[in-house]
């Protein structure tokens, strides 16, 4: 089997670019839009992010073989009772949030008797909205596929070659497992990157002027991530607390030693730390899952 | 007055940028180049980044205007006792390192009768080594000099004059309040990036091989800056002690802060902060400190 009906609810980045890259890389596959916000579907339709855009969930969502939620992970089990009325017997229901265990029970209960197969490329930019998607987005990153036990098989492997075909690799593993990796890998590198912008913001000796202007420095790069969309990141720290609880406080524990050793001068234990990570950084180029261009290629010629 | 002969110690990513701005932007000077490490001379060499490059300190500052001490911090001093013999009575001795206040002493400790302003160019990459640097490092980069309260203004004038035909904006301030700002905008970033990416390698339920998946959700940014020199970062923490652990406890503060509200689910707190930090990365955009396109411009065409 292969989905060739589908329909994106939420039409922000990962829903537009689903949209996108299904009609670069999936010429028989189509697809219906829908969005909460009235404006995002009029530019949704400007930027024909899917074939058809609707005006309610259920239209989106009818005849389709495949419905994928792309709204933050709070409003999961709303969007899924919007479009249950609309569900036939054997559509597979996903989505793309970054807490598995939370949606993965929220569909469920939404969804008692529908196929529910969460699922979480994990890809992005800074940007949101209906204007931030484009079709490469997925190419050569990884999606995670987190199967309920009881999945039928076939509809697993349809969800896998639907992502594949996007252009992504794509793992499987269950959801528990999915919180703590993606808590380290995203949520706390999140949680950081804002916690110091805002320290940088509201210092009284160092003006905002001056954090701006030096934030070459390293600051910068991370602004970037700190500008992502607030809805999505409060409501990922709602719904993976437990995972993300205990990977802050591994980094804690591990700064206040790094702490201690800058108190004390106790450069040995500074350098073998700083000599260590860039070995993780070389295997990140290696394995194709960031810029092998120094400073992620950024343009050094004076144009911004 | 201006300067026409250079010498540059130290060819490592910074030394050796500035040898490659100066023959493209300015002509009529002349540079000489001298690393301690023979394997880094022979490399200088192939690549041109002085016009000379010396077998000694002392031969590289022979008869030179400006004498730049591109070192680490912790080897200011000893590079200011090698080129002492060569300075004539007038030469301009400077520096390129992160911390002004330490290097300002051990300069002029080691420089009692000669004229030194450090500077600060605040522009760099993850890379080092004489393979690193380019011509158009500086541009559109802000450098912040710190002269001492009796240098020279023709000298300090000439000093600004130099890194603005290297294509940087200047700022002059006091070496107490430098320390601060760069606390803030760099090392804090350093140490915060260095440390996860240590806490995220140290993990025994998440694989290294996870980690490095997976980084795309965030991580692989803080990974770029944990990629940089290990000597020189040692040093700018053993050297600028007192506005790290000043900014690094801000920091803590307001990550327990935010801890407490994910812990009590105070999605408001979040959503606050949330909301507030894009508008700082929009104006480092808008003031052409970092690239204004999505995700630092990196690619996503599946090429690496």
């Amino acid at each position: 089997m292969s989905f060739e009906r589908v329909a994106i609810v939420g039409l922000g980045l990962i829903g537009g670019s689903i949209g996108l890259a299904v009609r670069e890389h999936l010429p028989g596959v189509t697809t219906r839009g829908y969005d909460l916000d009235p404006a995002v579907r009029r530019r949704a339709a400007e930027r024909r992010l899917a074939d058809n855009i609707c005006e309610t969930a259920e239209e989106a969502a009818a005849d389709a073989d495949l419905v994928i939620l792309c709204v933050p992970v709070g409003a999961m089990g709303a969007a899924a009772r919007a479009v249950l009325p609309a569900l036939k017997a054997d559509t597979v229901v996903s989505d793309v949030g970054s807490s598995k265990q939370a949606i993965g029970e929220a569909l469920s209960a939404a969804l008692p008797d529908h196929a529910v197969i969460p699922a979480h490329p994990v890809a992005g930019t800074e940007n949101s909205g209906p204007d931030a998607g484009f079709a490469t987005l997925f190419h050569r990153r990884w999606c995670i596929v987190t199967p309920p036990a009881d999945a039928a098989p076939e509809q697993v492997t349809a969800l896998v070659e639907f992502w594949q075909g996007l252009g992504a690799m794509v793992d499987t593993m269950d959801p528990q497992h999915h919180d703590r990796v993606l808590a380290v890998t995203s949520h706390i590198p999140h949680l950081i990157a804002y916690t110091i912008v805002g320290t940088a913001s509201d210092l009284e000796e160092v003006t905002r002027g001056e954090v701006i202007k030096y934030s070459a420095g390293g600051f910068r790069d991370f602004t970037r991530i700190a500008a992502s969309d607030p809805t999505m990141w409060r409501d990922v720290f709602l719904h993976n607390r437990d995972a993300v609880l205990e990977m802050l406080d591994r980094f804690l524990t591990d700064l206040a030693m790094m702490r201690e050793a800058i108190r004390a001068g106790d450069g040995e234990t500074m350098f073998d730390l700083f000599s260590r990570t860039r070995e993780i950084r070389r295997s990140i180029v290696e394995m194709g899952q960031d810029d092998a261009r120094p400073d992620f290629g950024r343009k050094h010629n004076g144009d911004s």
